[in-house]
């Protein structure tokens, strides 16, 4: 479901040598060329053919959650699995996944116009024509509704677009919305779009952000054509993810189940995505005011607000059932440490066909599992336990990662060490997203993985994109940090349950940024789009594959486990500074703004034949105590700081930890991620429990770091922001803790 | 010609008092009253129905110069002038005026394509179907030629862009370019063509920047529809503007001429303009990369650089006629000082009709010229001498204004006090543009007008837009600067041959920015378009004739001229501050690129599937010696606090100047523009003097301030610049040693 940025990367690399975590192999010294030998080996028996040609199996019919041909993958890998020495089971969920029963959308003025709703089938691609199967286009858990109303182009629908469209006079309550596609995940729109009063949402994919004006479309290039539309769910993914009848609880056979009345992730109000060709006429229709500079797309027409004359009739209804969902799980138990869990995982249902969303990544993930089984089979026993998922209903809202997540919580929070995820891949550059206790470890992997195209290591080629591409800022970081930093994790794919739901440090990890195209959740993400524009000879497909097998071997064999803190804390000081500055900078806006009514500098500037409304003045931003945060981050700091003396210091020596207490020290690391939740969870989002992480409230996908702090003060919420600055600095203080217990364990073997 | 940037305006204004001028009124108590009063009175004949009527008539029919009709407007307007007291003269000038004889223009490949070259008359515009008297759509000056080549889109066809191209392997040369309109004046587009080796060179007006992204288009709206092509001059105008033929002299009957083939003015290679539905199939064919994202316009394709598959013939032939221009010249003669002139003027010439441009602005000075007339006729007497102008052939190139000028030149240099100039005018706010030395004199003007919209002062609503709409350095300023900043000029319209050939003190008044619209130098410049979007009631009209008749009266019966040399001593520092920083900016710029090219980051990066050229690495820029401008600017600022000084001494002392001092202080006033030139001008441009204003070599309308040090460090040639910031600091301490002798009298005369 992730959709990646294709030009977008957050942040650096030399290289440097793995300069902490290396100490266990640094005293071994035989053990030293072992780890190498095994990637070589591993690397040996990669094959692109296996990408190719499950790529084209398991995309070959639409397979969404529910599906004939979702279930025929899911038994078709399992049994994959399985031939490759892995114990495998399909863990079935049973979830509420609506299909659309009616879909009506009609212009009734100021002329008929009714859209046609329906991506075309082309001759150059030749699963489009699969009708039967597809899902027509919609947006799951929008609910049933009718509505007839005049419509109000609302740009990409948040909340800083509806404050524009007040200063202009318009109101949308009573009226239709229209918003494009991007500037925040679709599930945003229709939220915002309710709490306005608005009664129904058409969102859009504007030739400006995906079609013609980024490079020629489908078939003739890899662009979305007109007719093109993006699917995808709207359900309010950034209260919970997952089945919306069981928040917190496996969706099993049995669970207790919500009533769909009362399902508070369903929208309010009736949602539809159409194509540009079906947008055009109604946007072209629109009259008022012509729409702000930065609002206007790509169709060749003038953009205005509204409201009217357009008024338009959406009407929908959907067949409201539960759908099995089939986990496929596959395990290879660790030879030492059995209760210590690395889990990776890529989904396999799509919305269609989903070549590129989700096989892409799957296939790699394939690939890269039977390559460890390989491993085994040759007499290779990984010392952890190696946990291969092939996730169900990612689509509709990460339905199969997170139900199975809630089902096995328990075990979970105590023997999982981290999880992996991928989804699409293509042809490009890592793009590395996750926990930043992992920062330094997946970094010498980057730096240990070579780019097909540039025979440089793909942390090399990231570092020379952010140098050329970056702002000034990450170009310099990019020269002068060790580590490449990697991006805060939102939500989008099936990490969120992991992280932000267990505690359970993370990783997502994909190629991109070459594979341009405008194929997402539309029947032509096909073999032939992939093959053509993707990654047509799966090198990266390869790449993925090297990367996060090296991630998983590392992890099954650390004797040590590679967790480190100066790179998280850091960045958690980073955040910290980035809070204060949002509130001080909100307090220097409002004194703008009110100055700027006060003055009456605004009516002087305005256009009298426009209608402007004054805004209301706010009220002032208070200076906030932000002084417990930068204690605890001090504190933190110092405990990194001294975790990492004590550990450079024993590798010195030369020595190896005695095996006890490499295990004590292994239980301590392994939870340290747990330690930064919270179990009341986020304000008004109890399943988010993660106090550094969490996707935003107003921005869906897009990350919030100290989520609890940072949207108290965007929201204005000033007592709020100052008490999530005590409970968040008491979460990093005990967090603090976790890393001097570590610390002690290696004093005390030094001594 | 000039083109009025409707959305951007260069620089602010509390109500002060005027400082420093004021003391010879306040010196003559019984004075302070007679201004105001006379403005009151001058205000009290102004008639909005003069200007609607003399635009209906003055717009009725095409009159560019050498028509019959614009020959009949300098008649009536002379007829006017006369009859409100003015000894008025047509001077007529006899200048080259190529009209064209063949435009052929055809795509060859890959599909056959026969643009229309032509804007259809709309019912709704009345004048525009007297296609007899219209001149089609060309460009003046494009030399004859005929060209088959493969086209490539250049974006604005300005430097950069063709370093764009060459690191995507694409070279002009033999080919034949597309640019759009925008980015630079035009005549600037096929210059740089040629100077990369294009044979030919297509403008084309770009829905984005001129049509229906900006609003809807005409006649629904006030903007340029599909067919509707921009028309205006490509001579080379950085090199000298006016007559082609005639450069530093006046073209009249019997001027010596340079043969045609000489003229070093005209373009290298044939150009043409063409309406964005003309430009649609050509874009549309072009092949190869696709277009950086900035270069993208809002055409219904996905834009391609090329070169070719489309390939297209332009043949070009132009009827090379000397054409008579009818400058109307009307004087009032000063009572007190006759050889001291203020001069005051705006073109008459159109491209087609031409209500916008430049009849808006023209109506408006008839208007304030009658109603001097009427105070005349009253009894009162301008003690300087007031000449109303009204130029003809401004749009081919400033050439009425130019040849009048040059004729002249010797009594000009001699008597002229100010030019102050107009063009078009609309509805909105005061733009400003003009010598520094009269900043504190034109915001004074400017606090005193009032808005007709909002009943503020133009001062306070200019101030108001800058805080609302500008940078937040402009809205700082617009806060904090007792004076609105007034923007340098560069080039554009007629104060060009005044202020940067002779030194003549010069002013560029208008207003817009509320009158959005595309008719620029089309037949849809027409009163049916201006009588809707442009000022429909002839508020601003109104207005202009205030502001512009405030400063005639205000200069033309000031006791001591009201020059001041604290603004500009500010303004020449913070120039002198852009050229050093611009040096090193260029040198962090250089060695990064180097830096990258060295370090290989660049390939690192770059798509291997798309053509990418590194670049080859930049002689390092050295430090440059600011030394001498740095101490010139700091004994400018000396002298200009001198003189203050000495001023505001004497005016707080309540004494009046003695005449002859008076005139001997007015004697040095006068002309201290003048000591801002140096008679070899600038490099290789010896028409352009003035040592701080100048149109960009490379830039054509767009201001270069410090012009030959700027451009030399811009071209990278550092020798010229350390010789040229030596030059540049020797001129400003002449003018510094001209404001000591101006303070010098002011003093002896309090002694």
């Amino acid at each position: 479901m992730e959709r990646r940025h294709k030009t977008k990367w957050v942040a650096v690399a030399l290289f440097l040598i793995f300069p902490l975590f290396s100490f266990a192999q640094t005293a071994e010294k035989d053990h030293l060329s072992k780890p190498r030998a095994l990637e070589m080996q591993f690397d040996s028996h990669l094959n692109r053919d296996n990408l190719r040609n499950w790529m084209k199996r398991l995309s070959a019919r639409p397979h969404h959650v529910g599906s004939p041909y979702g279930k025929e993958n899911a038994e078709f890998m399992a049994a994959q699995f399985k031939s490759w020495g892995y114990e495998t089971e399909i863990e079935t969920f049973h979830v509420l996944f609506p299909t659309p029963k009616t879909r009506v959308l009609e212009m009734i003025a100021p002329v008929k116009f009714t859209p046609t709703l329906s991506e075309p089938p082309l001759k150059e691609d030749a699963t489009s024509n699969q009708t039967n199967e597809q899902l027509p286009v919609y947006n799951a858990y929008s609910v049933d509704g009718e509505v007839t109303g005049e419509l109000v182009y609302v740009n990409y629908g948040v909340p800083r677009d509806y404050e524009e469209l007040e200063q202009r006079g318009i109101d949308v309550k009573g009226k239709i919305v229209i918003a494009r596609y991007g500037g925040s995940w679709r599930g945003i729109k229709p939220k915002v779009a309710a709490e306005h009063g608005a009664i129904g949402c058409l969102i859009y994919s504007d030739p400006r952000d995906d079609g013609y004006f980024q490079g020629e479309v489908y078939p003739k290039g890899a662009y979305r054509n007109e007719r093109g539309a993006q699917r995808g769910s709207v359900a309010d993914m950034p209260l919970y993810p997952g089945d919306p009848l069981t928040p917190s609880i496996g969706a099993t056979k049995d669970a207790k189940r919500l009533p769909i009345k009362e399902a508070p992730t369903l929208t309010k109000i009736p949602v539809m995505p159409i194509s540009y060709s079906d947008a055009r006429p109604l946007l072209q229709a629109l009259g008022g005011p012509v729409a702000p500079e930065s609002w206007r797309g790509a169709l060749p027409i003038t953009y205005h607000l509204g409201p009217g004359p357009a008024k338009v009739r959406l009407k929908l209804e959907f067949n409201w059932n539960i759908a099995p969902a089939y986990d496929v799980i596959a395990r290879i138990k660790g030879s030492e440490y059995p209760d210590e869990w690395i889990i990776r995982g890529n989904h396999h249902d799509a919305w269609v066909n989903g070549a590129d969303d989700p096989i892409s990544g799957m296939v790699a993930t394939m690939e890269e599992a039977r390559a460890i089984g390989e491993l085994v089979k040759t007499g290779w026993k990984p010392k952890r336990t190696i946990i291969y998922c092939a996730w169900d209903a990612e689509e509709p809202g990460l339905l199969g990662s997170t139900e199975w997540a809630e089902a096995h919580a328990d075990e979970l929070k105590n023997k999982a060490v981290i999880y992996i995820n991928s989804d699409s891949n293509g042809r490009g550059f890592l793009g590395m997203g996750g926990s930043h206790t992992l920062e330094k470890f997946i970094n010498q992997v980057a730096r240990d993985v070579v780019d097909p195209q540039k025979q440089i290591s793909v942390a090399d080629r990231t570092r020379a994109w952010r140098i050329v591409r970056g702002s000034p800022e990450d170009r310099k970081e990019a020269r002068d940090r060790n580590d490449l930093r990697i991006y805060a994790l939102g939500s989008g794919s099936d990490y969120t349950p992991f992280l932000q739901h267990l505690g359970v440090a993370s990783l997502n990890l994909g190629y991109g940024g070459e594979d341009g195209g405008g194929s997402y959740h539309s029947v032509y993400d096909s073999f032939d789009h992939y093959t053509r524009f993707g990654d047509p000879d799966f090198d990266y497909g390869l790449a993925l594959a090297q990367t996060a097998g090296r991630a998983v071997l590392r992890l099954a064999d650390a004797e040590v486990l590679p967790f480190e803190f100066t790179n998280f804390a850091e960045t958690v000081a980073k955040y910290a500074k980035e809070v204060a500055k949002l509130a001080d900078d909100m307090r220097e806006e409002t004194e703008e703004k009110n100055r700027r009514i006060q003055e009456k500098t605004l009516e002087a500037a305005a256009d009298p034949k426009e209608t402007y409304l004054v805004p209301l003045p706010q009220a002032p931003v208070p200076f906030l105590n932000f002084a417990p945060l930068q204690n605890a981050v001090s504190r933190l700091q110092q405990s990194a700081r001294d975790y990492d003396r004590s550990a450079s210091h024993f590798a010195a020596n030369g020595q190896a930890l005695p095996a006890e207490k490499k295990k004590a020290l292994n239980a301590i690391l392994m939870k340290t991620e747990r330690a930064l939740t919270r179990s009341d969870g986020l304000p008004r989002r109890p399943w988010f429990i993660h106090q550094i992480y969490a996707p935003g409230f107003y921005t869906g996908y897009g990350v919030k770091t100290l989520p609890a702090i940072r949207e108290a003060i965007e929201q204005r919420n000033w007592q709020e922001a100052n008490e999530q600055v005590e409970i968040v600095a008491r979460v990093i203080q005990g967090f603090a803790d976790e890393i001097d217990r570590a610390a002690a364990v290696v004093a005390a073997a030094t001594n």
